[in-house]
C-alpha cells in the first residue's frame, strides 16, 4: 500500500499549468480570441497567440477578483483589476502550457465559476475550463469527417444498488454496418474528474473519428464509467479498496456492454486504460484479472515491471506515458525493462506538457493505432 | 408576423416560478434536504416539504448575495444575510411550485451559478438549477427497469456548413432487437435552451423508459436538437425566419437519423413536438411539410386553428398543452374547435404549474401514450 501513497503524491502535485506558466519581459501580443470553450456568444476568457490567457469578470461592487490560473503573486493565480465599467480584467504573468486547463474564480473569498466558460467536472466538482491552441490542435479538431457516437447508458448494478451512468464511443461504421462486431477498450478517467472527462474535455470522440478518417486505426468501441475514485482525500490513498470499482466493471458493465453493443466479447479484443488515479486503477484490475483484459495502458498513471506480469503470454501489449514535465525517466526505464523482459511495451512522452488533459489526448492518439492490431 | 410577436410575449412573461411563490404566515418546517440536483456531495441548496429553498454561499468578504429564485423583497428573489463563518443564506419567502427551476446569484453586483448546484443550459447561457419534489415525481424518477441509451450525434449540415450536434434517445429494445425499426418523435426546445435541454432537464429518457416499463406506450425513437433559436431578443421576433432551422431540420438531420439509425422512415411514424418557441418551430414546420410529420405537439407554444390544415387527412393527432397559470382556456378552445373540425385533438393542462419544465415534463407523459397508435 506504501506503493500507492507515493503514486497520489506523484499524481496530486505533478506541476500542470499552474507552475509552468513562463514570466518573461517579452511584450505581450495584443491578439486575444475568445476560448474556444466559452459558453455562446462569450467573449471571454480570452487567448493570444503566445498562449497568455485574459479574463474579464463582472462584478461592480466586488473587492476582490483572482483566477485560480497562471503564475501570480501573492494572491496565487492570476489577479483581476477593476474597470470603470465594474469589469475586472486580468492577463496571466505569462505563457500557459498548450491544451486544456481547469480553473475557477474568487470573488471576495467565494469560489465561483467564470460565467464565460464551459464548465468540465474536475476536482470533485464542475470547473471553469479553457483552451490554449496547441501547434498539434487539428487532431482533436472537429472536422469533416464521419462521425462517430457517444451514448449515455444507464447500466444496471447490483452491488451499488443502482443504475450507473457510463458513456460509450460507437465508431462511425457501427451504425452502418449493422452486423459487424467490435472491439472494446474500457477508459478510465483521474481524481476529481467523471465519467464526463474523457468526452469532454479530453475530446476522445473527435480523436477517433479523425484518425479512423485517416485510416490510421481500426474502429473500435470505447467505454468510459465513473471510477469511484473520488472518496480519496489526501493521504487516503492506502484506504481505497479496488474490489468495488472492480466488480462494477468486470461484472457489471463488461456484460451490459457485450449485451447491448456489438462487440467482440472475448480477452484479445479488450483493452483497458487509464489515466492518473484511472491508470492505477488499470493496473491494477489487469493484473487482478488477466482473462479479461489483454492491452494495458496507464497515462501518467504509474508503471508495470515484468515481475507482476504473471502470464506473460496473455499480454499483447503495455503502452506507458506522461508528460515531459512529469517524471519521463521512470515511464521510459519501466517500458525498457518491460521490453527487456520479452514484453510488447511502448512508452510515449508528451512534449512540454504536465499532469493534463493535453498529456492524455496525445496519448491516446498514439495508443489508438497499437489496439486490436490482429 | 404580428401573430408570433404576440406569442412571444406569452413565452417570455407567462408565470414562472418567480411570480407563483406564496407568502404566508405559517411556519417554515425544518425538514431541508439537499436538492436531488445538487453536485456531487454538495449540502446547498436545500428544499423542505412545504416546497421553500433554502441557499447557502460562501463568500466571506462580499457586500451582498442575492438569489434570483423566490419572491423576494426589494432586491427581487431571495436575499441572503451573512453568518459569522463567511457563509450567506436564505430562505424563499415561501412555496415554489414543484419541479425544476433555473437560477443565478448576484454577488457584490456579478451574476454567478450557485456552487453546490448542477447547472443546466437556459437563457441562452449554463444556469443553476433546483428541484422542488413533486407530488408525481415518480414519472421521471430513475428506477430499476431496462434503460435506453442517449446518443450525442455529429450530424453534416451542408447548409451552416458544420457538424451540428443532435441527442438521440433510443428505447431499451433499440439495442436488444437489432432487426426492429422504430418510430421518430422530433422534440424540441425553448427559447434560451438547447439540444441538452430535455434529457438534462426535462429527464425525457427516464420518462420514456418508465412509460415502456409500465407498458404504457410503444416504444419510439425521440431525435433533439439545437432549434437556433437564441439570436431572437426581445420584440426580435418578427425577423425570425424559420427557413435556416427547417432546412438543418428536414433536409439535413432526417437523412442522417434515417440512415444511421433503425427508424420507419415514412409520415405515419414521424412526429414533432416542441415547447414554447420549440412550439412555434413546431407550429410553422409541421404546417410547410404535411408530407414528413402526420403528428403534431405544441407544449406551452400557441396552437393550431383548423383552418390552417390544408389536408387534414395527413394529420393523425394534434396534441395541445400548458400550464395551469398559462392560458389553459386558449389551449382547451382551440382543441375544442379543432376536434369540431374532424381532426384528433388533444388538450392537456398542467396543474398548478407554469411556463416551467414541470408542465413538459407531464406534456411529454401524457403525449407519448397517444403516439404511433397505429
Amino acid at each position: 500500500m506504501k506503493k500507492y501513497s507515493a503514486i497520489l503524491i506523484i499524481f496530486l502535485t505533478s506541476c500542470g499549468a499552474f507552475c509552468t506558466a513562463q514570466t518573461s519581459q517579452i511584450s505581450i501580443v495584443e491578439d486575444f480570441k475568445p476560448s474556444t470553450v466559452n459558453q455562446p456568444g462569450q467573449e471571454y476568457p480570452q487567448v493570444n497567440s503566445q498562449g497568455y490567457a485574459r479574463f474579464q469578470i463582472k462584478a461592480p461592487d466586488a473587492k476582490s477578483v483572482v483566477v485560480s490560473l497562471g503564475l501570480g503573486g501573492a494572491k496565487g493565480g492570476t489577479e483581476l483589476f477593476k474597470g470603470e465599467n465594474g469589469f475586472w480584467t486580468g492577463t496571466t504573468a505569462g505563457s500557459m502550457d498548450e491544451g486544456f486547463h481547469y480553473y475557477h474564480v474568487t470573488v471576495d473569498g467565494g469560489v465561483f465559476n467564470d460565467p464565460g466558460a464551459l464548465n468540465f467536472y474536475g476536482s470533485t466538482r464542475w470547473e471553469s475550463g479553457i483552451e490554449i491552441p496547441a501547434h498539434d490542435q487539428e487532431f482533436y479538431a472537429l472536422k469533416n469527417v464521419p462521425h462517430g457516437h457517444v451514448q449515455q447508458i444507464l447500466f444496471p448494478s447490483k452491488s451499488t444498488n443502482t443504475s450507473r451512468r457510463a458513456y460509450v464511443y460507437t465508431p462511425p461504421s457501427y451504425s452502418k454496418e449493422q452486423s459487424k462486431r467490435f472491439p472494446v477498450l474500457y477508459l478510465q478517467h483521474g481524481w476529481g474528474e467523471d465519467e464526463t472527462a474523457w468526452s469532454n474535455q479530453g475530446r476522445v470522440n473527435l480523436i477517433m473519428d479523425n484518425l479512423i478518417a485517416e485510416g490510421k486505426i481500426k474502429p473500435f468501441i470505447i467505454v468510459m464509467t465513473y471510477g469511484m475514485t473520488n472518496e480519496i482525500k489526501w493521504g487516503g490513498m492506502a484506504s481505497f479498496k479496488i474490489e468495488p470499482f472492480q466488480t462494477v466493471l468486470v461484472d457489471e458493465l463488461i456484460p451490459y456492454v457485450d449485451a447491448n453493443f456489438r462487440t467482440i466479447a472475448n480477452q484479445p479484443n479488450r483493452a483497458m486504460a487509464g489515466l492518473s488515479m484511472g491508470g492505477m486503477e488499470t493496473h491494477t484490475i489487469t493484473l487482478n484479472k488477466p482473462d479479461v483484459f489483454s492491452q494495458y495502458a496507464l497515462l501518467s498513471g504509474g508503471i508495470y515491471t515484468p515481475e507482476e506480469i504473471k502470464d506473460k503470454s496473455k499480454v499483447k501489449l503495455i503502452f506507458i506515458s506522461c508528460g515531459s514535465r512529469e517524471n519521463p525517466d521512470r515511464v521510459q526505464t519501466a517500458v525498457k525493462g518491460l521490453k527487456e523482459a520479452g514484453l510488447n511495451a511502448v512508452s510515449y512522452v508528451s512534449d512540454q506538457t504536465g499532469h493534463e488533459f493535453q498529456t492524455w489526448r496525445r496519448s491516446l492518439k498514439e495508443l489508438a493505432p497499437l489496439l486490436f492490431k490482429n
